[in-house]
């Protein structure tokens, strides 16, 4: 650090300490953070309407891998890599090869997470599928995620489904949610003790007209009654207009039934964009409970942190270190609320004051801090800009070239 | 009925035995319908933007019953009175006086509604109020709603809060959630054997920023830790756009833990319009899960069916009448299901024609239907032409004249 | 029409009668209804999901006419059949074999569809692209389009643009849409008299973040600019959760700014599911205004009536029967409305009277009549059973199987 | 300034230097800002189950004009308020004593605000009402506000109105539309030369199916026909969910017919909530516009910044002044931006680098700079501090007690 950034990072310090904040344990914190990208980020992805494909995205697991060392090279913060059975581990000797050649790149493999929706068997759903071959088809290529995640001693099976139906009539909805409880339950049994199954929710889409865990409360009931190594998987892109997120957040916490979540942002549909990019204030406020959990626990097991995001127009590499710098970025911040003068705002009911002391931690710059956090994890001060002068990027360009063939939504 | 009428009835029961639809079983279940309106409903309403109060809307307990027996009496199957505690039985006196009332009116008192929301003290919440004396205080107020419906014979208590914060920050979520827990269990231990507790969600307002039962997940947290007397009230209006409400009503069917309804409509927010009058379909699709249910029974308890709507710019006996043939009409509809061919059009993955045995029933006119069931009742056939002539509505606008005083929300 | 038929269609007479409806006009209107189906609709489709590609999907034009031949066959009120360059008119021997095809077959070429989306050029937009190069593609297409209409009498162009962004900062928008206003004027300078350019508007996606034409007023703005023979498009799948799609409809018929319709329905974002699936009475609400119009002339062109919609799940031509004849009978409802009756309730402020004219009219079963009509107009009187007992769809199946290569969605 | 604060200042500076932003103008443009704010925003306001009246709340105009006045004295951008003629003007003698009023405390009359909702006879509208007689009243006490704007030397009149429908049927889309154009041509007619009317637009509520000036393009299209001095008023909290506003605020400086803001924000209905509260990127977003057309001016004329909030949990003074520094705020981001940076990442296409100049201004914390600044307009440089340590609130709360009649939307 320079001069003036050591300069600025002590005018922090000197606002942060008068603001009750433990600044050395904020900086430990923000040297534990992990994130966890996806293998998918790096492939090319797009709309209903085309994609277009990048020069330099990644088609195989080895160059997803690749990619995704990149992040962690320069951020510190993202060791784990997502994978995607369909399109990652085709077979056994993918599955195989893969843990040395994570190693080796100095990643590890997070999160297992099967398909269950893009074969044609699964035109009119997996788990919800009247046709009970269709149902033995997913189960049985679940359990076999199952059986990769041991191998690559994953610990999470993310479970999404694409079942849902197009118009009313078209099929039953409890008959549905029976088929999918007894599926969902062979699949636990198989889990072996250290594994967590994270079951995700989304409201609509591939489905037009309904979807078979449409909301944050279904998936609940599915895992209260499979037992307590299945938790809720929160995807931010996955609510309806005005939902207020971080509250079930919150919510979920109590419960102790918060897993993990799908970091990712939306305007209008499942947009994908990048998290923080619509609104970073409500990204912020989520993060404030997570950390209120963390200053305080009461009990939630450890909540898995990954991006689930598209890059559509962005470069692949660029786009995925500026996420992982906006969620660095946003969890400093919530790291930075005056906890003291807050719990008295609220204790007086000045509402005014309560949301300044949220405010003041949003509007500090935390830049100084994560440069100072960067420099002792002893990775580029400005992970962006670093990776911009290294040659990675118009290496892979020019020797990968525009290709197809990655599985993914691009493919 | 006419000479016309019967061709038209005689004609229909042709279609609809070509349907695979007992007709004779339709009537029935048509006779044995029972619809709850809202005492409240009789008295003015309006918006934050001001209310203008109606010649002849009612004032006093008296005036609500007399109206709601007015409905029944032009259709039949609109028996049951809501009464709301704070308008309605502001002291012993009146909650004495009301069983003989409704008895000599023809109607019956159906659910108590508990008010904790407009008493200065709530200012800041009820059950989830930081302040323990104003917790005290609704719950208080929730223990007495419970002895009024023992001393009225009601089986229900309807509850809806109004907390939630306007801010970020103004206030602690989970705190707040433990308070409602707690505040519950105690209302909840104090009731009767044959009692049941109705919890509402909503997902805003008065709170704009969060409201502390919010959706029908967090309703059935709170229910199933109560225990098997509390169940999740829907009312209709209260979705974020886009929500697939038929869906959380057979999901909330299966797990035997649907306990009633607020009828009503919404096209933005929770405008509390006719139910049925933006989109009928909807409406019809949310009977058709509960006429599922009543073919095929998996064990949820007795559904209440209760009116909750505001009449700002309607004349409200009329637009009461409108609303109770409104739900007939629509649950008529949903009876006249042909489910043999739905059920092979569902089995053969035949979308249009399963979508199709939808819009057969819901485009069938069931007129000729209702009014062979209206005269069998020995009700009028045509109920809302038959009190615009007598000379009820003219009497009470003449007699009451525009007043104030009803509690509600046109206070 | 056998005895039952007619004794029904009888005893409607009557009932419209009584409703002051002129019921021969009615059936003459209801003669003179033509519909477009568009060629891509008989092509494959899919979601960003995946693409489940039809046995007996269409491929090329030929086919696509030809099984909208067969829809205009059975209902006798779908003769027009949009076309989309790219898709269906690669080249100057496919424009010149339409004519004699199309007419072989009983049907006319509607509106003329540019493409100015798929090709990798056009990544970054067409018409708001910053890059003169994909711009000046863009226009040229688009004036080949208005070539192609001339030489196939199409008296329609109609433009929808893929234009937008992912994320603030990305471009800006006031410079898009300068560019557009160019690019637009150059193609409208182009048409020849007798033609017309619908101007499309969409809210998002494929862009997330924005799309140059956003909503109706943006589309109107660039029509008023451009001339009498620019007016709105509006799809009704592109509009925010809550839009009053009528209110819009009757403002644009007044400002005589109406040019057409692309017929479906939305439950969440663009879903493209079936015109009237999600909410048949908003779609009832919507002719409601255009019957107003053709009783009460303004002065707003002829409007074109252009279904698209995609069919998922769905078998091709059964869907599309199926929308046509949602169609027919949400037109038929909106002919039967006691206009002077709703004239006078209007009058008196009677809001349930007012709303019950149209309930009244939503409700009626209109079958009767359609089947007279059918009858009258020489086709099936049930077109889908019909179509279904016709060896037509078999045949493609086993005669086609599963290909792809028909452009669209599902390419 | 003390010395930490100095250095803070000299920090940013350089790094905003280093951004290509001239601080020096920055300053400039910071001290000319001018924020109005409504009279209405120190009196009582609620919801529709309740208003809460706050000690010390202003009831008289005087009242109001002393705590505007407060706002302006310790922020020093907010010499403006705005007056509602109903509720602040009722008679000849208030308006002529408000001007030695306002000067006395330092503040000047904003814009006129005329009300045309509350009267009994607007029940069923006001312009759009089938009575000519209401329609006159509401036509004549605009007129008189006209007049009082001359009196005030206002140049500004506001109109909203709270007209609509509450169910389809109730009234005529087109009439209403011929009887609005003709009332607000015949009050734009007798406006004097340097007077503009701002038309604001709303998707619903009161009415809760359709209200008749519903968005942005609707009146456009009004303020098109009357004239040059007819422009359109955005409120932030009047859009449906997912609309991009900023892209509007664009499209309308482009057309030349900004006319000015009501700033707050929503999370789900129109909550008025503080501006910023809910998404303040969005808003940094919208002024990132405005600053673009100050810097690079196409010809709207001068844009009016009003504030339209309520507060119902927060105190109003403090509230007041939180809203007002969240403006400036805001602004100063805006002005932040490093546009050579931008314009550079845009002509390259590049998404990341573009996104990330608009985070980078948004990310800074300007408090520095807006402490130098408040420190050379002499006012204090933590205004809502400062306030809080004068003893205003606790004086107001003390002599004024609870009180109601203020009239607004908690009368």
């Amino acid at each position: 650090m320079d001069d003036r950034a050591t300069q600025a990072y002590h005018l922090l310090e000197e606002t942060l300490h008068a603001r009750n904040v433990d600044v050395a344990a904020v900086r430990t914190a923000l040297k534990q953070q992990e994130i966890e990208t996806p293998s998918w980020g790096y492939a090319d992805s797009g709309t209903r309407f085309g994609v277009f494909p990048q020069s330099g995205a990644a088609v195989t697991i080895a160059e997803k891998l690749a990619d995704a060392a990149q992040v962690h090279k320069f951020t510190g913060i993202a060791p784990l890599v997502a994978t995607h059975v369909l399109w990652d581990l085709p077979d056994d000797a993918a599955v195989e090869s893969v843990p040395a050649l994570a190693a080796s790149l100095g990643v590890r493999i997070g999160s297992i997470n099967p398909n269950v929706f893009q074969d044609r068997e699964y035109w009119m759903g997996s788990f919800g599928n009247r046709n009970p071959a269709a149902r033995r088809k997913a189960v049985d290529h679940c359990l076999r995620s199952v059986e990769i995640g041991k191998q690559l001693k994953s610990g999470v099976l993310t479970l999404w489904f694409a079942d849902g139906t197009d118009y009313p009539g078209q099929s039953d909805f409890r008959e549905r949610k029976r088929w999918f409880q007894d599926c969902l339950h062979e699949v636990y049994a198989a889990m072996p003790d250290g594994m967590t199954m994270l079951v995700e929710y989304k409201p609509f889409e591939p489905g037009l007209y309904h979807t078979d865990i449409a909301d944050w409360g279904m998936s609940y009931v599915f895992c209260r009654n499979l037992g307590d190594r299945a938790r809720v998987l929160v995807d931010l892109g996955h609510h309806l207009p005005g939902t207020n997120i971080e509250h079930i957040v919150a919510f979920l916490l109590d419960e102790q039934l918060l897993g993990g979540f799908h970091f990712n942002n939306r305007k209008y549909a499942d947009d994908d964009v990048m998290v923080g990019s619509i609104n970073p204030y409500e990204f912020f406020l989520i993060y404030n409970e997570l950390v209120k959990e963390e200053l305080n626990p009461r009990g939630n097991p450890k909540v898995e942190y990954m991006v689930d995001q598209g890059f559509n127009t962005k470069k692949k590499i660029p786009g995925m270190i500026q996420t992982v710098l906006m969620i660095q970025r946003t969890y400093a911040k919530a790291l930075c609320v005056d906890r003291v003068r807050l719990a008295e705002a609220m204790g007086n009911h000045d509402v005014v004051a309560a949301e300044q002391c949220l405010l003041d931690a949003f509007n500090v710059d935390v830049e100084p801090l994560l440069r100072r956090v960067r420099a002792e994890m002893d990775v580029p001060e400005d992970p962006l800009a670093a990776f911009l002068s290294s040659c990675y990027q118009t290496g892979i360009e020019r020797d990968r070239g525009i290709r197809t063939g990655a599985g993914g939504l691009g493919q």
